[in-house]
């Protein structure tokens, strides 16, 4: 048994929990919060050193900038660490500062992974290394970004609200077409707003400040609608993602090929955890066999992912 | 330099050839076939232990059981050897033959990679391992079959033919929006034909003897379309590929998902070459880290297959 200690219980923390409680080579060995949780297996995170003896590793779940970059480098002196740190401007440096941490107090962190970084990354990567004369494409959703939809709340007359980005199928298509084009990430998207006002609230006004809000909705195409909390609530609710990498290129110098993977995901915390589980295993697999300091998926083999052995992989192969 | 020893002339041999004259890190250092080739860097298949010393690893590019299941254990007792070897029924009795001879001789085979076995495998082991309450699909095409196609040249009549793989758009639909569904491989695809047949054959009894071939034609869908040799020479003369690898499942028990990887090639071989020699990079290094016997794409962590620096692969995570 993996024993696996959860550290933040927001969406993916319970994500987390949940993915471990379903299947048989984990167990959740604490849940480590700021905040008093009522809840089965809380522990104060202050008092987390005393539970070293009963923990392989610690998947972090906080948000990335405002708990990852400090919990990290604290955590690795004494666990091992897996985490979805997602500031991509910031991967490179935290990188570095992890595997310092990690080689000199003998653990071992895998960090960035998820979907994106992660599973994106690593599509990435290979799509690089097999079509080294090539070029890749990224394009997120249709997804609900939380950032976003969290600006359009914060508007005067604004009581809730859901933001979708949204890849532009023509965009999809010139790709998937080889079509000559300067591909422009805010171009590529668009912004899907539902919004619900006060009574009496000028819509007009909210449209045109969302619509003009500088990064957020300002460089993109932006669609509005304005529904009742109750629509809202029924239909807008799930934290839906999904999106494409793609990378086209010329094969051996000649032959035109298309790799694209894609994920649609009900719930992006449910898949990033799953996908966290599944590099978790990979980190205490590593970590027993006296790795240290920092990892990425580009460190992971694919075997080290699974619960089958590698005779029953052979059959996937 | 990495110098690879090329084994083999037909089409993916000839594509090697291409993908390693256009990178920087590899080059051609042989070209050994059994029959003569009037081409630069030729030698003579039954000479090749005379040039050990100046091979780093081959490339092996017969067909899977004529070439490979003999060439592949005995030409591992000198070189560290790769191969495409996709006769997936055999692949795990092959692997531990393989393991056995690397391992009684200090070198290194790296099997069954391209893109089915290959990339293909490694989205089904990575689907299963996120995504383990779940199903996986594997579709093909739209894609040349040389054995299907060389089966309708048999046909008394019949002048020249290319049979197309192509998978059902309304098949990939279903799984795409997770309908229940039995799904049959030989119902999820259909097989398009286009034949040149002699003057004054009857087509008739030619597309009744190409729809009723057993194993070939019968369990499928076929559709046989009677064009001019100038036709099938100006349009149907390319070797086309692709197909789908798609994982449905329960992320962490709970939010549907969806991962899918997709190829379209404009040519097999040049695609499998570019894989090949990804892979041959990999092997080359974990050769150099000291690792004897037999691998697969489960034992290959990303960060070998690319020329890149670690700290520029970073970069694309």
């Amino acid at each position: 048994m993996i024993r696996v200690g959860i550290v933040g219980y927001g969406n993916l923390g319970r994500s987390v929990k949940k993915g471990i409680d379903a299947i048989s080579d984990m167990e959740v060995a604490g849940i480590f919060s700021r905040r008093k949780l009522d809840i089965d297996l809380y522990r104060p995170l202050e008092n987390i050193n005393e539970y070293k003896d009963q923990i392989d590793l610690l998947i972090l779940c906080g948000s990335s900038d405002k708990d990852i970059l400090s919990q990290g480098p604290e955590l690795l002196k004494s666990f091992n660490t897996l985490d979805s740190f997602d500031n991509h401007a910031k991967i490179k440096d935290y990188f570095h500062e992890m595997d310092n941490i990690g080689k000199e107090n003998g653990n071992l962190a895998l960090i960035s992974t998820g979907w994106d970084p992660g599973l994106f990354s690593l599509n990435r990567i290979i799509g690089q290394a097999v079509l080294p004369d090539g070029k890749y494409f990224t394009l997120w959703g249709k997804g609900v970004s939380q950032g976003h939809s969290a600006a359009v709340r914060s508007i005067d007359g604004v009581l809730d609200a859901t933001q979708y980005t949204i890849p532009k199928p023509e965009i999809l298509d010139k790709i998937r077409k080889d079509e000559e084009f300067d591909f422009d990430s805010h171009k590529a998207h668009l912004r899907e707003v539902y919004a619900v006002v006060e009574d009496g609230a000028d819509r007009k006004i909210i449209e045109e400040k969302i619509k003009t809000m500088p990064d957020y909705f300002a460089p993109y195409e932006t669609f509005v609608h304005f529904i009742s909390q109750e629509d809202l609530d029924k239909n807008h609710k799930k934290m839906v993602h999904g999106g494409h990498v793609i990378r086209r290129g010329k094969a051996s110098g000649e032959g035109n090929a298309l790799m694209e993977f894609n994920l649609d995901l009900e719930s992006n915390p449910d898949f990033t955890a799953a996908v966290d589980i599944a590099y978790a295993r990979a980190l205490y697999r590593l970590a027993k066999e006296g790795k240290k300091g920092a990892i990425t998926v580009l460190d992971v083999a694919p075997k080290y992912l699974s619960e089958e052995s590698y005779d029953s992989l052979l059959n996937f192969i």
